[in-house]
């Protein structure tokens, strides 16, 4: 069975483990899914935690990927302005089997149209800022992570390993997402109906 | 006040959580910690989840840095037979304030002979052959995490960002802890005698 395409959107101050949470559970399944990183131009990307990763053009994805990964991080507040990186978000995305994004990663989905008319969450404390990001969008702010159609959407940072575990659980079953987290030694939070960072 | 040095060893195949989990917790204290990739000869490393990272070389903090963090993942199966590797592991750990390992990064450390007499821990599913890396080391098969003086050592993977949040709450204060453990939604388990995963 050939291989599923997870690709990971790069930009400058990434959030690490928007990234590299899901790129954990992802890389782990070897005999399901290969793992690559884009960002914008490509080449060398650097966050405010002193990472710098390699990564491919966006390019060579606008056909679309199996999933396509969209992580939160102080740099999303610029990138929503860069026009250039939303159109390609949306041609991907459009394109793509399946969208996930992390915590303020959702502001730049936002952006691009497709959560007009259905049921996203992001970061609990840059809710409000995200929220103006997309204005047709059903903002959920009690959610550990929503599910809506080819959208998964989770809060901040550490919620993208529990909603990675449920996706794994709904495409392959609850036992290989068990055996990830046991493998791992993640105590999964597998209920988005549990979200012990929101205050009303 | 100066900024203490974290620096992170990354070697080929290492752990993506191992390191990146810690990454993002003292990455958030840009006011008290500045981070730093490591490997034996500097250069890109890259692991088996499709990560590739830019890395200073070892030689650079041979006289230690403030907090030494070693990491597990296959490529340890291969480095505890490497003496040059080895032997700056030891050099670096023997001149650092505090030495954290995460999962088999364990045996890397056990190698060199610092934990010998100390109590010390690491990932469930190798644990007997992590414990042969180490046979004066008093290995502990159930704690989360253990802390023997300057050394902190933990269970799998995720283990390490429990462990790496306990150490900001014993330097700290547990209330930054707290604040960084919400700042990034993640569920805390601070007690390093609740262990999920160990089984007898």
């Amino acid at each position: 069975m050939a291989l599923k395409k997870v690709g990971f959107l790069l930009f400058d101050t990434f959030e690490t483990l928007d990234v590299f949470g899901p790129v954990e559970i992802f890389g782990r399944l070897k005999n399901l899914y290969e793992l690559r990183f884009f960002s914008l131009k490509g080449g060398v990307i650097r966050n405010d935690h002193g990472v710098a990763v390699l990564s491919e053009p966006l390019d060579e994805i606008l056909e679309g990927t199996d999933i396509f990964i969209i992580p939160g991080g102080y740099g999303t507040r610029i990138e929503v302005g860069n026009s250039e990186l939303i159109d390609k978000i949306r041609i991907i995305s459009d394109n793509s089997e399946f969208v996930h994004t992390i915590c303020t990663g959702t502001a730049l989905l936002a952006r691009t149209g497709l959560l007009n008319n259905r049921r996203a969450t992001s970061n609990k404390r840059a809710f409000e800022w995200v929220n103006t990001q997309g204005e047709a969008v059903l903002w959920q702010p009690k959610a550990r992570w929503i599910t809506d159609g080819k959208f998964y959407t989770s809060s901040g940072v550490s919620a993208g390993m529990d909603m990675t575990l449920a996706f794994i659980a709904a495409v392959h079953g609850q036992d290989l997402a068990l055996e990830v987290a046991s493998e791992i030694e993640y105590i999964w939070n597998s209920d988005a109906e549990i979200d012990p960072f929101f205050s009303a």
